[in-house]
């Protein structure tokens, strides 16, 4: 029943999304106790750690369990990385279902929403944290990031524009949010890192919908 | 002559603006050479290390000199890392007097050329991707990064404004820069990292020039 549950769960469409790259593992449903904990362990390790410090030996050891153990399941710390980050993902991923769907006259204050809301919660900010600062540290962090970006969250609402250079524009888009970010709360530049929430929304989401569908 | 030199060079404003931070230390006048040794070896410890890797008797070592000589001419490692990171912004803060120059309606433009320039050359975007990573990685290093970008660029664009909210704006303008930086030089998602620097200019100059001066 755990499997059932968990594939309700938000994670489930990043899971499914990825499993083509996990053929032949285990699934889920046949050891998700053991592939849990060792995800739950990898994602602490990440997050604590940075991507270059972080072992597959000690992810192991943090899960209780043998390195080749977590290789059976995840593949390369690379792989490993991969499946943690799209853990944490998720609640931006059922996110962005959510800015998808709606007039589209109003997906730039949707999207700002979403980024805004997901760095505000300290839930989802620490693991955010951790994979920029991972991404900006490490190449092949850097890549999986990308590859994470790109083809489920940019790639998708550049599928919503109908516009030639609609890519381009998602990313602008995300460019703005990102640097936001980046300024609020990770630098924490002043007056920017204390301004009130709805006062960016409202100054933001206008200029993230003009790269979306502007002339 | 050396130090006479120097101070006609880029660096030479930004020296003079973090003057105060140094009273009662040697002047560069006074002994250029082993200062600027000091400096060079700073710059490429800290850039190839990052902040938190990199200590003041490696610095003394790379530079030929006693840990003490390096204390004497700048203080703490954190001072050391704000002089290398001054010098690495010197052509940022040449470039920002001539955005702060010109027509007011045209000021998004300058801002984004100046940004989007510093990043294109290979010259000066090894130093920054440093400084990014470090400030991302350690929070004194953002400390330096917060104060230089506030104080040296921000303010002084927001005091061309002469709006109530000039600093906010500055910093918006700022975020949607950063972000284009984070998104094309650093993780490098297509088809952002390829597009033609002129035609990203052309997307985002407007968008600068909004935050600044718009609505």
């Amino acid at each position: 029943m755990t499997g059932v549950t968990a594939s309700d769960g938000p994670g489930a469409s990043a899971r499914g999304d990825g499993a083509t790259r996990r053929r032949g593992r285990p699934r889920r449903t046949e050891s998700g106790g053991t592939r849990d904990r060792i995800l739950d362990a990898a994602r602490e390790e990440f997050s604590s750690r940075g991507y270059e410090k972080t072992t597959v030996r000690g992810i192991a050891r943090s899960a209780g369990v043998d390195s080749a153990l977590v290789h059976h399941y995840f593949g390369t710390k690379e792989q490993v990385f991969e499946a943690a980050v799209e853990v944490a993902f998720a609640p931006a991923f059922t996110a962005r279902d959510k800015v998808l769907e709606g007039p589209l006259d109003e997906v730039g204050e949707r999207m700002t929403r979403m980024i805004i809301g997901l760095w505000e919660s300290p839930v989802t900010r620490a693991p955010l944290l951790a994979i920029v600062r991972s991404a900006v540290n490490n190449e092949t962090a850097a890549g999986v990031f990308r590859r994470l970006i790109a083809g489920q969250l940019l790639r998708r609402i550049a599928g919503r524009l109908d516009l030639p250079d609609a890519e381009l524009r998602a990313e602008l888009a995300a460019a703005q949010l990102v640097g936001i970010a980046m300024v609020r709360y990770v630098i924490k530049v002043e007056p920017l890192a204390s301004a009130d929430a709805e006062q960016i929304i409202r100054r933001v989401a206008p200029v993230v919908q003009g790269h979306l569908t502007g002339r």
